[in-house]
């Protein structure tokens, strides 16, 4: 018996140790729930990579879902993304092949490798890709997102990617042009203004006006096809004086409008309204601040328009980057899984800044900072004070940027701290120039 | 006795089935090492995240590795991206401020919503930002594949990143061109070749001109700034016919070359040469298969030429996302890490392909592939079969994809098995044309 109790203890011990080390793996940083949480998405990336979709198509983690019953482990509670069948075949798991299908030798997309990278794709981190290059989910998510901060109506509107608004904007000048003017289009901005709108006019196609303010009483033809085609940037809130702007000039066959809505977030601006123009340019960059994505989206009423803007992405870059799809739809999981948070945060930081710098220029004769209005924010349903990104610019004015590290903007406000108490120990000792 | 060897069985079985759950937890995935190189991959993501830079600064996965000593954790052997200190800080860790340094206050870079993420790091799958848009250690690991593969001279050459190679095409046109040139620049490219190259030329600022040996006998003005420019494509291997080519017209002040090296990887050529060309493009999509992450490299003698590719950049999308670079790092690093595998696996599969059409079509009276010759691949070592990507087209041709995916070569194949037999039973019938 003795000898049974001795074996038992050795095993106990064994036992325990084990758990020790399997509990201290499974728990290895600590208790938090970070592990768990890897696990998690690994088990989303899996269950997506196990869907075999009879080895005739793949599912995508950014995939439509589907509630399919022959798609195995989906169901209503817990849908998966449907299969994108190879080329001639199809059903919900691709099961399917239609016998009329022309072959299709076209396309030089090297889908010929993709065995190699499913056999790495622990170590590469990789689970499959892509063909196609508009992802619905992601664009589903952005309608929802619109509609929850109430700053777009995305109802009957095309949706476009681009990488970022650089890109987008040039798109929209290509796509309101006409094909083959027999005049360069006329592009215009309202004062102050956004600097790369100018430079980014390089082609002969295109000619940059100025402000828009100058062509306001002028009278533009009524029929299509004229001469002269002007395009305007509407730039609300505006980059950098925060204002919210309206057209200067009526829209009209030979007159077009861009609205640049970058910055139209509850952290920079009160929302008065939702948004309804029908060509409207959204950035990720001002709304979760990833501006090296390089991901934005135009909302556009049009399909004639719509269609030209297909055409510049696929010549000038063959669309937007799959990869930069897939973070952005995770990113705005996350924006849309935690309430008002992003915006309460954002919008608390630029006025905290705002704030900070009034108090410090407020004791200044030679500085000042433009006036900005409170106004009633239909998302945070308040009366909301100015959260500006930036202030004016002009020639005797100087854009501040509010958006930039802690750090930055620490030191900005050292910086005018001492040229502001310079000026009252300046002007102690008479009011001498320095 | 007895009751304590009871309590003993009951805490040994406790023990037992807690190792059994945290066994089959850590290895849920039946015992291959997924998690493990899980948990390897997000140890790397968290000894980058754990790097402090002092609380001014960041470090990144694919920032230049460091083994500076007062960087924690760092050393010899196990060296760690190193610091990007925000502005006024420097060191190796950003520990130190220079009270010198100017606020800037400039940079419509959105960090200030930094916090936010650092918070919600887990359910985003983001461990910080860059605000840099070219990875040094992205460029590294290229220079080492062109080393590797000894496809491409990088030495004394400036890199540029891309969205893919037809955003780079775009960019070195633009880059190659006088900046207000009298008349437009003239693109040439040989028969037969990449339809979008023609699409692509759609401002006034250049004109397509069709074939280059149309040109051939033209003598082209000596000095610089002359009243006409060309711009010649050189695609080698060339698309669709998988030649290897080289410039038709001689490189002069008026004469620019664009190499588009798309295809020139052991997949699909022998590789005779280092290619040393003064303007070379290359592109993710070719060499991994990752089309729809839109990346490409273009590497520039000129520093001049390099700096309007860059304006050119900036001008157009502000970059290539952080996203697909880091995604290009973890893809290279597979690539070199797996010996010549996924060139074999390339090169195997199209060689493959392009013997398994030549038996159907060596059948048939009607149809006959291009005859391509094998060469002495320096890579491989080797006189090398062919293995193309697409066979030629013109009006008597077509061009076919043996790129694509299994299911659409399997379906060529059958279709063209289909239509040479039909050819025979056909003539057997006496010749009736069909």
């Amino acid at each position: 018996m003795k000898r049974y109790s001795w074996v038992w203890v050795l095993l106990l011990c064994f036992s325990v140790i084990l758990n020790l080390l399997l509990a201290s793996y499974v728990l290895i940083d600590g208790g938090n729930s970070k592990i768990l949480s890897i696990l998690r998405s690994t088990k989303e990336a899996e269950d997506v990579a196990s869907i075999s979709c009879s080895g005739h198509g793949r599912a995508f983690l950014d995939g439509i879902l589907s509630t399919a019953n022959n798609l195995e482990g989906a169901n209503e509670d817990d849908p998966l993304p449907s299969c994108e069948c190879n080329s001639c075949y199809y059903g919900a798991d691709c099961s399917q092949f239609s016998p009329d299908c022309p072959a299709d030798a076209d396309s030089g997309d090297p889908m010929f490798l993709e065995p190699f990278w499913m056999k790495h794709a622990e170590s590469s981190a990789v689970s499959g890709w892509h063909g196609t290059f508009i992802s619905k989910e992601l664009e589903r998510h952005l309608q929802e997102l619109h509609a929850v901060v109430g700053n777009a109506n995305t109802t009957g509107k095309f949706m476009v990617f681009g990488a970022g608004s650089t890109q987008l904007l040039n798109a929209a000048i290509y796509a309101l042009s006409p094909q083959d003017p027999p005049s360069p289009t006329r592009i215009l901005g309202s004062i102050p203004f956004y600097p790369l709108y100018k430079s980014q006019i390089n082609s002969k196609n295109f000619e940059w006006e100025g402000d828009t303010s100058m062509w306001k009483n002028t009278s533009f033809p009524s029929e299509y096809n004229s001469s002269v085609n002007f395009i305007q940037f509407v730039t609300s809130p505006n980059n950098p004086d925060a204002e919210l702007k309206e057209p200067v000039l009526l829209e009209g066959p030979s007159v077009k409008t861009i609205f640049d809505h970058s910055y139209y977030w509850p952290h920079y601006t009160a929302i008065p309204a939702l948004a309804n123009e029908d060509l409207m340019i959204f950035t990720l960059s001002k709304l979760t601040g990833h501006a090296s994505s390089r991901f934005g989206w135009a909302l556009i009423k049009d399909q004639g328009v719509y269609e030209r803007f297909l055409d510049y992405m696929s010549l000038n870059s063959f669309g937007v980057s799959r990869d930069t799809q897939l973070r952005t739809l995770k990113l705005l999981k996350v924006v849309l899984g935690t309430g008002k948070e992003l915006f309460e945060f954002g919008h608390g930081t630029t006025r905290t800044r705002w704030e900070s710098l009034n108090k410090v220029v407020s004791a200044s004769k030679r500085f000042s900072l433009q006036k900005l209005i409170s106004r009633y924010c239909t998302y945070f349903q308040n009366i909301t004070v100015p959260s500006p990104a930036f202030f004016h610019a002009e020639n005797l004015y100087v854009r501040l940027s509010l958006i930039k590290s802690q750090d930055d903007f620490d030191w900005l406000l050292q910086r005018m701290t001492a040229l502001v108490s310079q000026e009252q120990v300046h002007e102690e000792h008479g009011g001498k120039t320095i």
